[in-house]
């Protein structure tokens, strides 16, 4: 079972990873481009026994930090 | 306008990172874990100006490592 988690910053949080992201994106002469936001996604592979309570606790105790990140679970077609 | 772009290890790209987290997960008690990949997602605020074949070219430059990583363009609602 194929499931996606996206974890992305909460609004308001620094992410010099975006802004790096940015200022290239404009030196290599791109324009049109107003914000960067960098995030991860994390694919998992998993057995049809792990539930979305497992996958949570996952995400909180690992793949993401709670404090500055959101999370979004997506359990893809199988 | 929000643009979403995935970016992805092709297959068959050694994933160190992919496989720390997997490692992680079982040392953290998880079970049932078959495979992790880890991705990049990043969230771009476009001008409306902004073509599809500009988005590609961000990508192609810039956003993916095109010999060892795949992307996909998400065009968000507005």
């Amino acid at each position: 079972m194929k499931t996606r988690v996206y974890v992305t910053l909460k609004n308001g949080v620094l992410d010099p990873q975006g802004k790096a992201i940015h200022h290239a994106l404009e030196g290599l002469g791109f324009s049109g481009v107003n914000d960067v936001r960098a995030g991860k996604l994390i694919e998992l592979d998993l057995e049809e026994s792990v539930s979305d309570a497992d996958i949570e606790a996952m995400c909180r105790k690992l793949l993401a930090n709670t404090v500055i990140e959101n999370f979004r679970i997506e359990r893809a077609a199988a």
